[in-house]
């Protein structure tokens, strides 16, 4: 695919990459296969001028971001035209032990995703969005549940955010050292870091006969989160 | 310990947990735990009215955080008062199946601390701030790797904050379920998720000979990341 097929999010002063750039990426494919690798994000707002910085839940449809937002409601109700955002996704891989102080380091990957964050307030828009918050994470899911209950809807907060800039940026290095450095008697690593799955605990309070259900297979225990989160996402929307 | 006696963070309306109220913590000793038990963080800033979420390397000493902060450099230069932020840590420790899509959940510990972000100007307090980085990981570490140059340490951004506020929120509670649901015919259970660590991978270019310091047993393949960096964290700080 040449250059000028690549779809990229807009680059300007607010998700340009500023410090080591050639870590960075703009195009959707990359920004993307993060988002849907996680399901969870820290999103920062600004409430009378304090930023806040709350850990929640969230998934990706095409270039908008859904979350859930009970701690922004507040803030968030009836500002239909919405509030600033960012939401970001990171995954610590690496540890890095270098043989200098400077040159100690991480493997990560990492997207920043800036928009306007707007509640749902629209009860249709906002029942289909709790159906993916679910389904996004276990396809198919919510067919074999009990139906949300109006309350239920009603005490749900879901916030959306179409993605107006993004950027990634992915160091997967391990030891880099100054080229003098490496001639120096220091030991130096790499130590892998990863979100791995346990093995499920079925409710104890199961009715009897119930077996795990076959769609839950890819969440097997030892499997990578990343990847296992991955499968369900192109599961729940094969046109990605 | 009488609850007179339990050091906690003042409680108000920026750090009060709102929704869940009873998964809320603001005493030091949990707080500093969780902050102890990480080492990747997020941070939120303003900058020209938009929010910023970076992950970025931190560290705690008593009341105080640090992180790495190049991204934030330019905008906390000779803002020697400090520009408000928030800082995130969160655990993702299970995916929670329910019956009803409403309590579809997520097991996790976070902490959200909040105060004023002032960037390191003095050059001793950057200096000894950089061992910090280093040997709050990998205690000891800095003695055995060469001296970190000026340019270097001119290089490298260091933020500080005082917490100010903090709240821990911690939910450990598996499948919960309305008291009625639980006769539904539906499978629900708990898929638990850890940070764990790999197989040490020694730089390729490591002078013959030289051997993994036992200094680094702590991070051992198959070991809980948190616990590695609470043991880390332990011996860097044995007052606490």
């Amino acid at each position: 695919m040449s250059e000028q097929q690549v779809a990229s999010y807009p680059v300007d002063d607010t998700n340009r990459v500023k410090r080591r750039h050639q870590r960075a990426h703009y195009d959707h494919a990359t920004v993307h296969a993060l988002l849907d690798s996680a399901a969870l994000c820290h999103v920062s707002y600004v409430i009378d001028g304090q930023p806040y910085c709350t850990p929640t839940l969230y998934w990706r449809e095409g270039t908008t971001l859904y979350w859930h937002g009970s701690s922004a409601s507040r803030m968030l109700r009836n500002l239909s035209e919405g509030q600033p955002a960012c939401l970001t996704v990171a995954h610590l891989d690496a540890l890095v032990l270098a043989r200098s102080a400077f040159h100690h380091s991480a493997d990560y990957r990492s997207v920043m995703a800036f928009g306007h964050a707007r509640l749902i307030e629209d009860q249709a828009e906002k029942a289909r969005a709790l159906v993916m918050m679910v389904d996004r994470l276990f396809p198919g899911r919510t067919a074999g549940l009990r139906p949300t209950t109006d309350q239920e809807l009603k005490a749900t907060a879901v916030v959306t955010m179409e993605i107006e800039k993004a950027s990634a940026k992915i160091r997967a290095a391990g030891v880099i050292d100054d080229e003098e450095d490496y001639a120096l008697p220091v030991y130096a690593e790499r130590i892998p870091v990863r979100s791995v799955l346990g093995a499920a605990e079925p409710c104890g309070r199961l009715m009897p006969g119930l077996a795990r259900p076959a769609t839950l297979s890819g969440f097997s225990a030892g499997r990578l989160l990343d990847e296992a989160l991955t499968e369900s996402y192109a599961m729940s929307y094969p046109a990605g």
